[in-house]
């Protein structure tokens, strides 16, 4: 052997990511036998599983979903009864909940690498049957129907999943994969059986994309807020597909879709959303804590003088109107929230990098932040919220 | 929403595979360096996982490790001292022996995305950390360092990992992923170690893929069978080297890396191996299951006149020489091992498809295996091992 002995070689893999549209999908709707169906013929095996959640607040939706196989049986057939799983963040204590008992259900039921597993849910639901399918025999195709505001225009559309560790503090995601769905599925009817802070939660991703990558977003949430905030299903909708629609293309065109680099758009006012929700024990839902996160990042920006004055003062009142901080976080102390800069710069590697707004749509990356510019903004938004 | 409504679009990931041959790779070598230095500068925090039936045979490697980082420090650094793991088949019984510690080992030491681990040792345990460290933080790049022959020409030059699932038989590497090493390192003074079984382990592979792919290297094996069984460790360099060339380029240029479709040449002769290997609770070792699982397929090929007459008896002599083939397998009946074709259609998807020989360095899918043939061809394979 010679030291220069190596043997090298590249290869690219091509992805197809697809979100789709459609109300009443397990009723009238055709995109579910799209995804569904195998390319080359046959009927997909699947492995249905369902967000308890969801379930107890539709309790006909087991039936709803052997009923859409029993007239779909030339494409599909139900490999199992449709397994319930715990949702919300009980779903990513570890692999415990939710992960092993999905590989278990497929590995009974003799599911091979071209079958199908297919889940309905909420984001937390979804991120840890994404990791269970894309681990047994190595990636079972995954359709997602998300039925969150939350899972509908963010976690639902990413190519990621994960479960939180047990670990250490700092575990949130710690255990995951990239993996492209077969299909996503929004169907907005789901979001009709949602409480209003599930309803308004993923409005706080649609105005962090906008801020991100779109100001007309920012602007169509302000004109809508009313009706937003009144339950307006088609406005949600279309707020919704818009979010889903810059998120997909960020992953598409946006060059980094597995996260190699540093950079993060998408992560934007998230370092302190991630320690709000882990240090309240997830009494702060994901929404509220994003919400406050952006303010918390905005108001950094501008005592940094890279965002334009203004900005976090337009976007509280938005996020108000919305119902976002009004909800108390006497938990959180702005010694305690710094760490999650320390997360976030861990998690990436060793490079801290944020994503800071310039004006809405136009974003930019830092990579150092003053801890007493950050505490002061800290304070300031959490200042402002009720005792 | 209108049912035509949806988005979607398609996105290409580059990978680069690279396998470095280099002797004493922690005494004088360059390799390790290479490959542990980050692309942006700085030093790699790396976690050193070793094979503990290697430390069992050379107690001095912990030593040899941090002493590597010592002298490189510029380069990379120890995040904890080196983690001894189970090897063998014991690291992949589900996630706890190795994936679980790993991971936690990973969390503990503070690791982000762009920390490496470094593996040293087996097959089994290379696939175990694998697993692990792809999915701590969705990928920490992985430095694999095999130390056997099986290691060096097949296991650790694949991109997949995978741990077995204690739920089921059938369930070997049910739980993995698909994940690029950042370098595989061939360092032969390693197999210097091995007993003779493990020594000759490799050349099943060797003669596996010569089968499918070249008959040029099934040709450059016979000529050195008695330098191979001699322990002639420059050929059996070769021999590895030309066994890791053909397999990355199977990877590189065979269009399907992450075995999206259904054809697995290089899982010629596995179906009945991994029977014999689980049937007999891992006796059976995976060099001497593969030979045995060969020898099976060519017999039906040839009972198929699928393949060219005296191939088997051509590959039964030169297994023989190398000292294959003279173990018992009395555990195993014909019966048993059918099961196999049914494990491996169900791992693949609806449609079973079997690699089959035509002559040394041409093959052919067969989606169809008479059930008599296959007992047959079984029964003359096991009739000729000691009893």
């Amino acid at each position: 052997v010679n030291p220069q002995d190596h043997i090298e070689g590249t290869f690219n893999v091509t992805y197809r990511h697809r979100v789709m549209f459609e109300r009443q999908a397990l009723l009238e709707g055709t995109a579910l036998a799209d995804v569904l169906a195998p390319r080359s013929g046959g009927t997909a095996e699947t492995l249905v599983v369902l967000d308890q959640g969801l379930v107890e607040q539709t309790p006909t939706l087991p039936a709803l979903v052997e009923s859409w196989f029993t007239r779909h049986s030339t494409i599909a057939t139900l490999a199992a009864a449709p397994l319930v799983m715990p949702g919300s963040e009980d779903a990513k204590q570890g692999l415990s909940p939710v992960v092993d008992p999905v590989i278990e259900a497929i590995a009974n039921a003799g599911l091979c690498r071209h079958s199908r597993v297919l889940a309905i849910g909420g984001g937390a639901m979804l991120d840890a049957v994404g990791l269970a399918s894309s681990l047994a025999h190595r990636g079972i195709g995954l359709v997602r129907m998300p039925t969150t505001t939350l899972a509908q225009g963010d976690a639902g559309i990413g190519v990621k999943n994960g479960v939180n560790s047990p670990h250490r503090s700092g575990g949130k995601n710690l255990v995951g994969t990239f993996a492209v769905p077969l299909g996503v599925i929004n169907d907005s009817t789901f979001l009709l059986t949602l409480d209003d802070t599930h309803w308004r939660g993923g409005l706080a991703e649609s105005i962090k994309v906008a801020l991100v990558k779109d100001s007309a977003l920012l602007d169509t949430v302000e004109t809508h807020a009313q009706a937003l905030t009144n339950r307006d299903l088609d406005c949600m909708e279309r707020v919704l597909m818009e979010t889903a629609k810059l998120h997909l293309r960020h992953i598409t065109d946006g060059g980094d879709p597995f996260e190699m680099e540093l950079a993060r758009p998408l992560d934007f006012g998230h370092w302190a959303a991630h320690e709000l929700e882990t240090q309240s024990n997830w009494a702060i839902s994901h929404g509220e804590a994003v919400a406050a996160g952006m303010l918390i990042d905005l108001r950094v920006g501008e005592a940094m003088s890279l965002t334009a004055v203004g900005t976090a003062d337009r976007i509280e009142t938005l996020l108000r109107q919305l119902g976002f901080l009004q909800r108390p976080h006497t938990a959180a102390q702005s010694n305690n929230l710094l760490v999650g800069l320390e997360h976030f710069r861990q998690h990436l590697g060793g490079k801290l990098t944020l994503c800071m707004i310039q004006e809405p749509g136009v974003s930019i990356d830092v990579h150092e932040v003053d801890m007493k510019v950050a505490e002061a903004a800290i304070d300031t938004v959490l200042g402002g919220l009720p005792h």
